[in-house]
């Protein structure tokens, strides 16, 4: 069975451009390599309604949902009460939340606004941050990790064990500087042959000239090897240089 | 009124975390200077279910859609005929489309593969390529644009006068090496006082020390400045230096 997952960024700061994102290729990678399959990914406001719509239609679509972003202290970090409305349970004062920020805070430095970051919904298991105490909380089949890409991906490591993914999703890659037309119906009477792999072709532009990465990707190493090679044959049969693989 | 948006993001590529995405942050700047309100982003699979279905939630639910990827001649390039389905209109080979290719192509290399790239739905206008001819098309309020960054940026900036946008969405920032947990009440206060902007509080890790940038964004120049100048002051109020803004 295909174990699927989505992905939900919180934030203004990526919309605006200001920020570009850097969890979703982690997260993209390392649930391939847990053998889940990273369906769909959404970038929301910080709007509790946004974000109530799209973790509701996530984690009824996907086996799993993980969401970065909005966990913090300051009034613009409202993912825990949106996702406690999308689930539509209370949210708390979690103990074991509070102990963690007083073990790491002096006691003057705890104030209100950092005790907002113990406030979890009622139900929710706690995901431990090793680096700054404020922890995150998985709820059903939603994780909550915050946006700071370092914090995040230390805490998502801390919760693999809680994961359950089938075979890795491997790659392999070729890269030639022909352009997509001359290599597409080759490229697809390939993909024709091999129905249990899917086969990419993604053009970019280095220095100047069009090429393009052929990325086949699946779970079978021997099926992966034997296509990447049909595709290799390809390019040299139109005359194409390989690239170092990326 | 606000004008808003979505982006749809569409290839395997950026959810595998093999490309990470370069055209959400370039449209979202662009969208704000054109007054335009980036509300949400999604990125999906090369899965015309998951095309149609982003698609025709997006369209419905904000004034303009763009979408980028899947728009080329190999088979994983499924984007025209996945929007076609989902506004219901048929794919016609556009006479104007097989006119720039046949200008860019020599006949010999306007392949059947190319060919498709002139496949268009019925009653789409045509979005000029400049760089490599295949055409993006707008229908209704969706613009259909390629995923390769350089050809993407130049195809949207042909497209801005058809876009009608409000005043320029402005941003100011402020940055320091105080954590948010001591600045959270005061700008919380500030926030209050301007209803009419969003005041975002954006941690980062750089030398290893957490810091924050606080962003005001809005459309009014001199309520963005007052407001600026209220998070400086809080700023040394509470003993921080404060960066050089980014």
């Amino acid at each position: 069975m295909d174990i699927t997952a989505a992905v939900i960024i919180i934030g203004n700061e990526i919309l605006s451009g200001r920020t570009a994102d850097a969890n979703l290729s982690y997260l993209g990678r390392r649930l391939a390599e847990l053998g889940i399959n990273l369906r769909e990914a959404r970038i929301v406001a910080d709007s509790e309604e946004g974000i109530v719509a799209a973790v509701n239609a996530c984690r009824a679509a996907y086996h799993y949902v993980f969401t970065t972003g909005g966990i913090g202290p300051t009034h613009d970090d409202i993912t825990t009460r949106s996702i406690a409305k999308a689930l539509g349970v209370p949210i708390e004062r979690n103990p074991e939340a509070v102990a963690k920020l007083t073990a790491y805070y002096t006691t003057s430095a705890l104030n209100e606004a950092r005790l907002k970051m113990a406030e979890i919904p009622v139900g929710a298991v706690l995901i431990d941050n090793p680096i700054s105490s404020a922890p995150g909380f998985q709820i059903g089949n939603v994780f909550v990790l915050p946006g700071v890409p370092a914090i995040m991906q230390v805490m998502f490591e801390g919760i693999r064990h809680r994961l359950t993914g089938g075979p890795p999703i491997l790659s392999r890659t070729v890269s030639t500087v022909l352009t997509e037309g001359i290599l597409a119906a080759g490229l697809e009477g390939i993909q024709k042959r091999y129905p249990e792999l899917v086969i990419g072709s993604y053009p970019f532009v280095r220095q100047g000239r069009l090429g393009v990465s052929l990325v086949v990707r699946g779970t079978e190493v021997e099926a992966l090897d034997r296509a990447a090679e049909q595709i290799r044959a390809l390019v040299r049969s139109l005359g194409g240089c390989l690239l170092e693989d990326d």
